[in-house]
């Protein structure tokens, strides 16, 4: 079968795989400073956003990725007072992080404004928290702003980035973990999405032995669907400041006064099991063998 | 982007999406009497078998697919001796189901001949039990089979069939379970796929309501990443003639003597867990609210 130009379609080249959704036409596009920003309407996963031409985030599905690039971080430290988003211009992962009560303050720092106006026009969901008066909206390089962060001043730091490759790399490098490390408080932890446990495993690999090399005292990845993704699995790593990530509150879940749609105590639970596959990387990494 | 004819592609249309594949060239072509058989080698997912133009199985993730229709199951089973595979021409789920050792005797009823030849020749490490001396192969239509089976001659059923579309419908009917029900011993269970909980709710609610009006005592849903079907998020779901699936054999999954890619008890355990969104669908479909 052939698609014809209705078709809104990724390539994963590296890979040799594409994923396509049926579009109906495009309803926003400007060229940022820094991006191509463009939002299209589908026939079947509402809105889309794409960024040069890499599919960002759909209405229909971005409740996996949102939810579990933020609950499980917050609900795993013991009181998430103050927290930092590099990237998450579309500010869904924002809306999350303040359904938590304990947040007191709650800032995004996205390089490109474009993508935030962009989001407020087509998934004006995503931005409902955006005027909540505990969320800062930052449009300023995000590895400059960690590397200037106060000491001690973060609680959780989420790391809701673009790919490593191009003006993403850097975010996947031990002097940018070096940053956070400095920027959290002791208990503090990072998460940032990890790409596909499918196919990026190199990449995982070096999130963790640039994780360990910049002092985090413990690492632990977590696995959910994300359909509009290249293998549509995808997997987010927490680092740990101190301490370990052996638990989580999951008293504090249970009773969680906000809703969602996909993550609650057992997700939170079955998020972190890991696939034989995986459990024997990570031994090897983490043992250096 | 568009994709030129190299690129092998799936579009699932009542959901607006396609997966591409890129190939490099087609191995194996048949018209049976049933169905098209083809198998394409691929850039990066290996072999990569059609059915009618529909994405059965690739070399790279049938492994998800695979163990995760045949472990959950039989290590929920106290003591599975007698399995039937309906469907299954590619003979990976026979292969994991003949790991277990106490496993005496595995028949495999798949309609289509051409699809286990194909196999045979492509996905050669899926055949590799096929001359097991517990392994049978029949070539003749397993719903028909499942009708005449002798009753309660079975411990564990697992249907890996095509989607319920077309030939496939009948195996998500009340009838078709009923058979099943009647074939199974005390304790037996049924394992069938049950496509992606992202956009196949209805036919989820449809197997739930057949397992219940054909009297099986207790039902759960499972879930796991297949990136070459739609949506990448596949699910399973298990019912129980009597009692219920509330545990599993632990102590055996950790002892078992045989190789696994990504099932092991945490994954055992995680693939349980129930989304909110899934788990509140299933509360109304289990009590018919």
């Amino acid at each position: 079968m052939t698609l014809n130009d209705e078709w809104i379609t990724e390539i994963c080249d590296d890979y040799g795989s594409a994923f396509s959704l049926k579009g109906r036409g495009r309803v926003f596009e400007q060229q940022s400073a820094f991006q191509k920003v463009e939002v299209f309407d589908t026939a079947s996963y509402g809105k889309l956003m794409l960024i040069d031409g890499c599919t960002m985030v759909s209405t229909r599905d971005n409740f996996l990725y949102h939810e579990m690039m933020s609950h499980p971080v917050l609900f795993t430290h013991r009181a998430p007072r103050r927290v930092a988003i590099i990237g998450g211009g579309d500010c869904g992962t924002l809306r999350e992080v303040l359904k938590h009560p304990e947040v007191e303050h709650a800032v995004q720092i996205d390089i490109d404004e474009v993508v935030t106006r962009a989001a407020e026009l087509h998934f004006p969901e995503l931005c409902a928290s955006n005027a909540d008066p505990r969320a800062e909206l930052l449009f300023i390089d995000g590895i400059q702003w960690m590397k200037d962060a106060t000491p001690n001043s973060l609680d959780v730091i989420i790391v809701d980035s673009t790919d490593p490759i191009g003006p993403g790399e850097v975010l996947f490098t031990p002097e940018f973990y070096r940053a956070c490390h400095r920027a959290l408080d002791d208990g503090g932890m990072v998460v940032q999405q990890s790409e596909s446990p499918l196919i990026h495993m190199a990449i995982l690999e070096r999130m963790y032995r640039s994780l360990q090399a910049s002092d985090f005292a413990d690492a632990r990845t977590l696995f959910f669907p994300q359909p509009i993704y290249p293998t549509g699995w995808w997997s987010a790593t927490i680092g740990a400041k101190n301490g370990n990530l052996d638990s989580f509150r999951d008293a504090d879940v249970a009773a969680k006064a906000f809703e969602t749609t996909y993550y609650n105590t057992e997700i939170h639970r079955a998020a972190f099991a890991q696939p034989e596959f995986f459990r024997k990387a990570r031994e090897s990494w983490l043992t250096g063998r």
